[in-house]
């Protein structure tokens, strides 16, 4: 199997790193100077390696191999958080780069064609996922038309801004490609408290939001006696109360529910609130916990409406993200590989976090590696993780990539 | 006992609501254009009333009765909340105006000295009853360096603009006044409920606010195992529950509270969150029941705190507002009125709304009397009173005057 260069590795990730670099972490959204710059500079190692660059109308970078056959398609997005973490979507980027390298380097495998890929807008600056959406020929006109970024430009004013408006978009290439794979920072602490070094993704969890809307009267803090109130507020707090203590008995320990958001209107302390608002997410591996717990929302927002004081509404706030189930034969081959490289300190597990193999998995298989993430942190300047971990990841990953097209070349 | 000219008095109280009319409610917020219109035309009917009338440097306006001996000051505010009803404070104010009137038609009673006011921005908009502290001689001057209005307008700015910045403040004349009387409507629903015309106020309730602040860790909503969270809006949402679930306990079938207002940070659907924090008020007539409520909020935040996760402050959020009796003997003149006014009709109660006399009680003997609100709805354009109750809160109130200057008379 061919042996990934650690240090050409490490170096293409720190240098990854400058553009943006603001204190430990980058600050690099999609579409940004720093963005663009970053994926031009890409495109220079995806030509330093022999592969065809190209940057595409959405801003998606892909190396196209050469090499005819079979091929996968590797890699991740090198846009960032407002205030990112240096590893997280770029890791597996120069894993992509790294294992085509790595692959082209070795005789045995120098054939094989593994095309590295940067997806635009992962983070969602303008568009959640824009890249790997239009690559994959299901990106909605209407929602890019829609789309504005964090700054209030318009996507259309900022690719017409960096001349992006005419540039032909990719497509997935019919027939190429046996699927795609991605590493990422695990961004839990599971590995670390394990003291394991590989993670193989079984699938990445389904997700619901859900809107809990509570209508009261709105009415003076001082005249207005408790027996004449409709608070909407005390139904909100109640119903926080009593998800935060009814989902345990619907959970299993990978399960996690939020309540990111409330709102009360009109918000002054001398003002009996007329109306109350809370936003709850909640994610699972498994449709049937999913269900559950929205059977337990309900369930508590029915006896809350049964008092006929004040009025709940609990709806989706979102359409639900169907858990993302990864290829079982891919799982088996990185496996295989993280035994071989690390044995006994690998571990299949979900992703709790959405990454583009969540779009990609529609069209073709997907396959992910997690590496551990010191701490648990992400989506922070603080994000990091050990430079052994960083390179066992990328060599497994390598292992399994030539494990998947050798084994296809046989079949 | 003089009689009120009820044509007159709705006849001013109508004309008085032209100035900033908006629908059925009026926008005459302190200090506004329409606010001062309002005050120079109030200034007129104290002139024809053959009254001296005063437009002080902070806004006040007084009508001083030529008459000597012992004085009564009685009225209210003109100011009115953003999108304020229409009698509010103008009812009071007319009132006053009404009372000195009808007292000069009547021999018996023409030379009773009867002051009628509006004290200026009790609502608010740059300094709460700065009228009336500046009249009692308790206006911080560092709280009126610091006032600024809705419209970000400082009050010193908006003071030059109306040439009031060199204009003399008016003060508490040492030995002139018996004390104050104020009219309002009850903001309520209890005198509607019970079939009442009149309330007479035995006290301003008692306010305190607190805040409730909890500290957690903000991490991913999606990779931080519920076990390894610290969600600040969990300690939040059951503070919120608990504390409507046991103030029951400790209050009255007057005492009222509101959690009116609830932030949690950073405030995304995505994000645990790290900091979330709610504001408690409650109110009573009784310093007991407060400091009661005050204690079971402790005994609730520290049984949070016990579990070691969320770390949980509470504390004052304002300096507490003490109850403010009204005068025993001013009580009884008004009840004696209201009795032979409305025989049965009445009844004491507290005001738990803030006024005018929780300032003026420091200095003078103070007495409240309440007229039915349609619906209880006040601080709202469709705020409304049925003239017959305005009527005789009017001549109650004017009973009670009079046989309270004649009875200091007789002293």
């Amino acid at each position: 199997m061919p042996k990934i260069n650690a240090d050409r590795l490490l170096k293409d990730l720190r240098d990854l790193r400058a553009f943006g670099a603001v204190e430990n972490g980058v600050v690099r959204p999609a579409f940004s100077d720093d963005d663009m710059a970053a994926r031009r500079w890409l495109m220079e190692r995806f030509a330093d390696a022999g592969l065809d660059p190209t940057l595409d109308g959405v801003g998606n970078v892909l190396g196209r191999s050469k090499n005819a056959g079979k091929a996968l398609i590797i890699g991740s997005h090198s846009d960032t958080q407002p205030r990112g973490g240096w590893l997280d979507g770029s890791l597996g980027v120069i894993y992509g780069l790294e294992i085509a390298r790595a692959c082209a380097e070795d005789p045995a495998t120098a054939h094989l064609a593994i095309d590295p890929v940067s997806w635009q807008d992962e983070e969602g600056n303008y568009l959640g996922c824009i890249g790997s959406r239009s690559w994959c020929g299901t990106l909605n006109p209407a929602d890019e038309a829609a789309s504005v970024g964090r700054d209030g430009t318009t996507l259309a004013d900022r690719l017409a801004q960096l001349g992006l408006t005419d540039t032909p978009r990719l497509a997935i290439e019919e027939g190429r490609y046996l699927g795609y794979l991605e590493a990422h920072i695990e961004q839990g602490g599971y590995l670390e408290d394990a003291g394991e070094q590989i993670g193989v993704v079984t699938e990445i969890v389904g997700i619901r939001g859900m809107a809990i809307k509570c209508y009261g009267a709105q009415n003076h803090a001082g005249t207005t006696t408790m027996a004449r109130r409709k608070d909407a507020a005390t139904a909100m707090f109640e119903i926080g109360h009593r998800i935060n203590e009814e989902f345990p008995k619907h959970a299993n320990d990978r399960t996690v529910w939020t309540i990111g958001q409330a709102t009360i209107e009109p918000g002054a302390s001398s003002i009996v609130p007329g109306y109350a608002e809370l936003a709850l997410q909640f994610r699972d591996g498994s449709e049937a916990v999913l269900d559950a717990m929205e059977g337990a929302v309900a369930k508590i927002v029915g006896s809350v409406n049964a008092r006929g004081r004040i009025r709940v509404e609990a709806g989706r706030s979102r359409p639900p993200i169907l858990p993302s189930h990864m290829s079982e034969g891919f799982q088996e081959h990185i496996a295989q590989a993280a035994e071989g490289f690390a044995p006994g300190k690998w571990r299949r597990m979900p992703s709790a976090a959405g990454h583009d193999p969540m779009v990609i998995h529609e069209k073709l298989p997907c396959a992910m590696l997690f590496i551990p993430s010191i701490d648990g942190i992400s989506h922070d300047f603080a994000e990091d993780s050990h430079d052994s971990d960083i390179v066992a990841g990328c060599q497994v990953l390598s292992d399994a990539a030539a494990s998947i097209l050798l084994e296809a070349e046989g079949a």
